[in-house]
């Protein structure tokens, strides 16, 4: 692609999920992208994933990306700078207001330093799970300071960009705020909400439901990444999880007196409040808000399905993503198709004129 | 169906979600179903919907399933055992143990009384989300005491069979304190953490992700409904939330002071607690266990799946869900087939057969 936004060698340092992520997606705009990884294994496994290739001698990267685990970026951040005089440093670590802190701390040249995260991410690491479009429609955000120039902004705004992220400009502490509130909590949350089953009898983990399992699923992280999260980001969770426990010991104190005045209100009151902050949550619940989605009424036919599909195959759009609801006794299904958002208005068209009925709103 | 199960008439006592589900799946086989709701309109939409008639002079049903909110369940329960003395009653509400408790104090003829709890549900209630198959695969909590007989146990037992349902028997103490653990707990922490998003800053709710999405989905629940639930199960749950909140202090502590010696080892804890808690839960996670998943690859074109969809149609085979995931960059798609679990291994069978390469575990 002649239009690419990001010019010059990149160098990536750490050859996990994100560092072979951006290499995969760097490499499909034809960029020169060099890999690094203190384990030999993870780096040719994603040399052959096509994330990148090894360092040379004659290397000059305009733009490192350092990718390593949240507790070894201040060290190789510094190590980088030093190592590359003239290159921008930026890191993807989701923690950033640390990071910084200790780059000063170690003299290092944070002049030419960038916090940045993205806000993306699989179940399962490693370059094994890379995707070049694991960054496509999320938030990256980027964390300058007073000393960071304008170019040196517009370099990594225009890496997000052209990974298809949306960058979102906030300083460290509030970017750290924010994940402590979106992020870290809630995986304690649900960690200790997990940890409640581990010695439950058979008879009630049985009786598990989809409710319980939303609410647990990031309770299977990697404890060892989180550790480290955490203790970088420990000041601002301890006060939003200090609110939390104290509206806990309300309803508690409301569960124990179920029948006096009051209690019934006060944990009708928690409730609606769960009710007011999920619907400040963007996006629909449980959607890839990379696409848009149209929801089509079929006959509950195998043949019918069929039709829809190749029809829309002859208007030449591409199905990103594909769901059929079936409902038993309607004799009829809904299938929702998920294409890009510049292909959704013109397929809609095509669809009603050769006859579909589209349904309106979620299902 | 000559082989129902369930015999005779069958008055069903609110039309909610429920009720009119239980409806829908006994008219599916033929059954003569009284429907009775206080609300005149719910009563019609049901009616109109299919899950039965309306009550008549001469009714004289042998069962009467009472389906009203849980506040109301004992006053229902207590009437219909008065107006129907040959009938046995049973109720569907998810506390067990104060409704037999309230049916005693007032009276009624609890020996044809046996609670019951089917662990089915939707976000949306009301008869117009009702599906004949909401209990298809789910536990149905069925709790006898001393004084149940075989028959009636066995009664109850068919009817959760013949809705496709597994049939779980506890005692009611039992059930209160496994579902205090596996979905009212839940609950009331995804509320607590819904709760903190409410004044947020916007910068903030803007960087939520699919973790927090999962965590607050039920945060998005009926709280009228929620604080009867609640109320009736008050005591097994506030002892959950007691050992919830007692290490939450403890991870409250050391994110206190994330430098001393223990507090790592303190997080790392909780985490690990949580991963074990999280695998004790059956089921795969976020999946449909009704049905059998078939995952077939396909090559990345619209084409390539109308062929497939066409081919499972050649085959007899009738999709109950479909989903298409889709990774740019690797040209391929992998295609999961949900079947009913009889026709799985004969549908992955014949689609090797015509060339189709089956993957295998979880995409």
């Amino acid at each position: 692609m002649s239009a690419a936004r990001v010019r010059g060698q990149v160098r990536i340092v750490g050859a996990g999920l994100l560092g072979a992520s951006i290499g995969l997606a760097l490499r499909e705009r034809e960029l020169d992208v060099i890999l690094a990884d203190t384990s030999r294994a993870n780096l040719s496994l994603a040399i052959d994933y096509g994330a990148g290739r090894p360092a040379a001698e004659d290397d000059a990267p305009t733009l490192v990306i350092v990718a390593v685990p949240p507790d070894l970026v201040a060290d190789v951040a510094a190590a980088e700078l030093h190592a590359n005089p003239d290159a921008l440093v930026i890191d993807v670590a989701s923690v950033k207001a640390g990071i910084l802190h200790e780059l000063a701390e170690r003299g290092a040249d944070t002049a030419r330093y960038l916090g940045t995260h993205p806000m993306a991410g699989r179940e399962r690491g490693g370059a094994i799970s890379a995707r070049a479009d694991l960054f496509l429609g999320r938030p990256w955000v980027i964390t300058p300071t007073e000393i960071t120039t304008d170019e040196q902004y517009r370099t990594v705004e225009d890496l997000a960009l052209e990974l298809g992220a949306t960058p979102v400009r906030m300083t460290a502490e509030e970017h750290d705020r924010g994940v402590a509130l979106v992020s870290h909590v809630p995986q304690l949350v649900s960690s200790l909400l997990a940890s409640r089953l581990r010695k439950a009898p058979d008879s009630a983990v049985r009786l598990a439901g989809q409710g319980l399992r939303d609410t647990t699923r990031i309770a299977g992280s990697d404890p060892e990444l989180w550790v480290q999260i955490l203790g970088a980001n420990a000041a601002p969770v301890a006060r939003v999880l200090h609110d939390y426990r104290d509206e806990l010991d309300e309803v508690i104190a409301a569960l124990e007196a179920p029948a006096a005045s009051g209690s019934p209100r006060r944990i009708a009151e928690t409730l609606a409040a769960g009710n007011q902050g999920v619907a400040r949550i963007p996006g629909k619940h449980g959607r890839d808000e990379r696409f848009s989605a149209l929801v089509v009424k079929v006959d509950d036919t195998p043949g019918q399905l069929a039709r829809l599909l190749t029809e829309i195959g002859e208007e030449g759009v591409n199905l990103e993503d594909f769901r059929l609801e079936h409902s038993p006794g309607a004799q009829v299904g809904f299938a929702e198709i998920n294409v890009l958002p510049e292909a959704a208005h013109r397929l809609a068209e095509a669809l009603q004129a050769r006859g579909w009925t589209l349904a309106e709103g979620e299902r």
